[in-house]
């Protein structure tokens, strides 16, 4: 009986475990729709249009940016990547809860230009435990590892402009705290369509 | 890792199922108090000091109001009704979320003395469902059940006053969304304690 679905903004450092959050939350949760981002990068084998991303020319991109039809943007090692407002609104008016995930960076932009928007920050418990989970990922540096950490002290200072966080200690009640932030959102007062 | 807890007021007309909801809430969610009310009437049969309510004399309840005590209070045939302040803010400050079970009339005001309550309207999903639930009780006059809906009428009238409504259509949802209204106003950025 929800007039309208919700957007949420979900974001968080690396090794915070975004990813996993979302992955396990698609599972359980009716009715939501992961944004798709733009990008200019080519293809990896595999990848598919419209579903991982929608893969437009530099100049098309351009074009998104000058007639503002992405929410955010940014360039990262020579190729955009932008999220288009168009389908968002879409899915929003067919009643679904629309989710972009997103960098730090790009999230409170998004607040900026959609106050409707609800941003949730995916924070790890602790530093010490986002530092072994980087370390143990094995596939990186120390060096890499230590640059990483020094991004999420400074990403984890801006926690309390987020109207929630989600601390991922353990993945269930991570996901199941992330999935109550949506439902609750869908009973707030001006999202029910009731009448007597 | 919350602060301190949250302070809810629950409320709903007669018949949209707040009793029910309530107890089932209390089944599967941890760490909520709920709040016991002082009052002026003899205890009945069972009843006991502190669980159902607190027995007070009329002199000290009348000192309570005066002393402003309460958060609320109403008397209803001959006898006073109220909410004594200071356990609900102990319970608040060991971080437990409290839950007010209220009349209609007695939760907007609680609202207007502690703008930091978090209210929810618990709404039949429909006049007709709410008028054969109130008929299928079966213990009251057609006159009195009419009197009944005109007052249900009148409560929902003010239904997007509440922060939250919760449709009790199926008892389950309802429990589901009322916890998952709770689960989320923990993770509220303002309500988490973690630093890095």
């Amino acid at each position: 009986m929800s007039k309208k679905g919700n957007l949420f903004v979900v974001t968080g450092p690396s090794g915070a475990g975004k990813g996993s959050v979302l992955a396990e939350l698609f599972k359980i949760k009716e009715n939501i729709f992961f944004s798709v981002s733009a990008t200019t990068r080519q293809p990896r084998p595999g990848e598919k249009e419209g579903i991982n991303y929608f893969f437009v020319s530099k100049d098309r991109f351009e074009e998104m940016i000058s007639c503002n039809e992405l929410l955010e943007h940014a360039e990262y090692v020579g190729n955009y990547y932008g999220t288009p407002e168009n389908p968002v609104n879409e899915m929003l008016k067919l009643g679904k809860d629309v989710i972009l995930e997103i960098e730090v960076q790009g999230a409170l932009q998004i607040k900026k230009k959609r106050p409707d928007a609800i941003t949730v920050f995916i924070a790890p418990p602790s530093f010490e435990v986002l530092a072994s989970r980087l370390r143990n990922r094995g596939t990186e540096s120390d060096e890499v590892v230590a640059m990483r950490l020094e991004q999420a002290k400074n990403e984890c200072r801006y926690m309390s402009d987020y109207d929630y966080i989600v601390i991922n200690d353990s993945l269930e009640k991570a996901v199941s705290d992330l999935s109550a932030v949506i439902t609750a959102a869908g009973c707030r007062s001006e999202n029910v369509d009731l009448r007597f």
